[in-house]
């Protein structure tokens, strides 16, 4: 480590130093157990695997047996860097310039880490022997790939080993301006389907002969396009639904075709269940359809339903603690897209926050390193508060 | 000749055992030509080029030199047989079964040739020297195929040389049930486009930072699905549109797709010019799309306008055989696809008139010999009768 950077910023530099891009380990979990071990955490690195997915190494760390268990959640994988060319720094060189460190992963969400386990390091260090509670990390390399490998498989794996948890937060960016900007308190479900109308192929000028499944379809689809679903609620969103493809796939002008095909993703709120929603979908589907047309509807089944976190201890200590670092009330939020905590909510309460999200997944990925140390505040002053009644001070 | 042939049916099964599938010539063109030499028509066989199409011969017999001239119109080109093993009888092999001729070509179009010809070498026998107007042959190997080397060309081929036509029977099989059914007497137009509407591509999650193009093109496309443009009339059935296909081509369900396009097909009828319609159509749309829309139409240059063909006596003529022969009223129809009519009623009034189309393009098309025999009956009829002035008997 350099002498002149913070312990956070430090830990973010060598972590983007790390190549990891899914499903490469690229040094990020060794950098970690290193970096843990040596304060004494207990760290496994269980490889996961699965059909038609690649091996993911991840990460468990673990300090203290007592009561209450926090764990801080995250992943050190990150997307491809694209054309590095792009980059105005390398984006796995970690440089900083003008106060703004660069790299892939800088928000998301190495920099989380880094701000976390430099604010564990140093609550344990104040807190010494006095620290009667449990801290762990469950850090995956398999969030921004197929996500079968990690998150879930690794917190079974821990449930197994006899870990239970009392609270979670998950590092992701989750402000969109600026820090202190937002909490996630909960996440939409998704629902994914395929439409599809059957048709009577024909020739264009006899028409008669022949049946178009296109109008059909773009009557259901449109059906479905414009149902309201609910106005959201206080806590999340209004239901969403967009098709997302509208495929014929004919190349002759001559030709009616014979079926068309539609797919669609719903994001919806606690109004509703995967179940309610698949019925409200297909009484849709089959009021516009009427009697005459052929058709049929398929539901994904990678699925998930939506989740609220109503453990208000959890967010009230987040949220005092942003706002004494920031002077910003953090808003609840419940938007934007899927998450690991989508899993880590079956097994105690979760929130999520972490950097400014602006420049996650772009080329010139970066954060303000004031950012870095801020946020390791931020995690230290939860962590103090989260512990209180464990530190025997 | 088999001697227990009559000539209609024995010049059907030498032409279909000429495997003449687009462009092979498959010694159709050179039966024809000594046929027609033979009885001493003057034959000429053209052959045309075009740019990423392939050569083809065409064929042009025309004998006599006073007025009126008369034009027989056809094509001996045929589309592919298909798998062989599905025909009963051998796609090439001309077989008779049960009084039927089987063969491709049979109906499309090598008998409504072998018929004609086999009328026209009757007529001609029995006017001998008193035949004083003229009778062609307009013979294209490029109908089923792009038709850019076909008639088009022969037509033009032939006005430079100073053919000018009176009237032309196309033998076309236009009779959906039995002999007799329909004279077609005109076509209507083709016009095809392609709507594109641009969007802005995004994360299903995030639909506030997308904008989704698939709901506003389903707009334009249903509203141009739901035009009534006209009735139809006396001569022409209602214009009728067609979306043929619609595609955006998105393979993730969280992605909001950037751009949808639709392309269609309308058949319409002598309300419209193409000019016209494409006004129509371009009003349509822009009144669905409203201000804020992003979209486009292009209309392809492959369009054809509509035809009817008004010559009152050609009709008539042709008519009166029909009855004569075959009891019926044919019904004077301008329903179904295009045809090379399209090219020549640019030149002179066209008709056509052919066998019966139910096995065209099929596995075991075919032809009950009778039916051969009485459209030659027919063409005769319609030759003595429109020639009745020109035959100084
Ligand atoms: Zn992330
Ligand atoms: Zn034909």
């Amino acid at each position: 480590m350099s002498q002149s950077l913070s312990p956070a910023v430090s830990i973010a530099r060598d972590l983007i130093r790390c190549p990891s891009v899914t499903p490469e380990e690229g040094g990020a979990l060794a950098f970690l157990e290193t970096l843990l071990k040596a304060r004494g955490f207990t760290v496994d690195r269980p490889v996961f695997k699965d059909a038609d997915t690649p091996d993911v190494e991840n990460l468990f760390a673990t300090i203290g047996s007592g009561a209450p268990h926090f764990v801080f959640a995250g992943h050190t994988d990150v997307v491809p860097a694209g054309r590095e060319a792009d980059w105005s720094h390398g984006p796995f060189a970690g440089e900083i310039a003008d106060g703004i460190l660069f790299g892939r992963g800088a928000v998301d969400m190495k920099g989380g880490i880094a701000a976390f386990a430099a604010a564990a390091l140093s609550f344990l260090d104040k807190a010494g022997d006095a620290f009667t509670g449990t801290l762990s990390f469950l850090i995956t390399g398999d969030e921004e790939g197929p996500a079968v490998n990690g998150t879930d498989k690794l917190l079974a794996w821990a449930a197994e080993r006899g870990h239970r948890f009392d609270a979670c937060i998950v590092g992701e960016p989750t402000n969109p301006d600026a820090l202190g900007d937002a909490i996630k308190v909960g996440r939409r479900g998704s629902l994914s389907g395929v439409v599809s109308v059957e048709g009577v192929q024909g020739h264009a000028a006899y028409p008669h002969l022949a049946d178009n499944p296109i109008p059909g379809l773009m009557r259901l689809m449109t059906a479905l396009n414009d149902v309201v679903f609910d106005e959201g609620n206080e806590r999340f969103q209004p239901t969403n639904l967009e098709i997302v493809t509208f495929d014929v796939g004919n190349p002759a002008f001559n030709v009616i075709p014979a079926r068309a095909e539609a797919r669609f993703n719903v994001r919806f709120n606690d109004s509703w269940s995967q179940e309610t929603l698949r019925d409200r979908i297909t009484q849709v589907l089959t009021q516009a359809a009427g009697p005459d047309l052929k058709w049929n509807i398929s539901f994904r089944r990678d699925g998930s339903d939506s989740f609220l976190t109503r453990d208000e201890a959890l967010i009230a200590a987040l949220g005092k603690a942003i706002e004494a670092e920031t002077g910003r009330t953090p808003e609840l939020s419940t938007g934007g897209g899927t998450s690991d905590a989508r899993f880590i909510k079956n097994y105690c309460p979760v929130v999520e926050f972490g950097l400014v999200g602006q420049t996650m997944h772009k080329v010139d990925e970066c954060t303000p390193v004031a950012d870095l140390d801020r946020l390791a505040a931020i995690y230290e002053r939860f962590l103090e508060s989260y512990f209180a009644a464990s530190v025997q001070g």
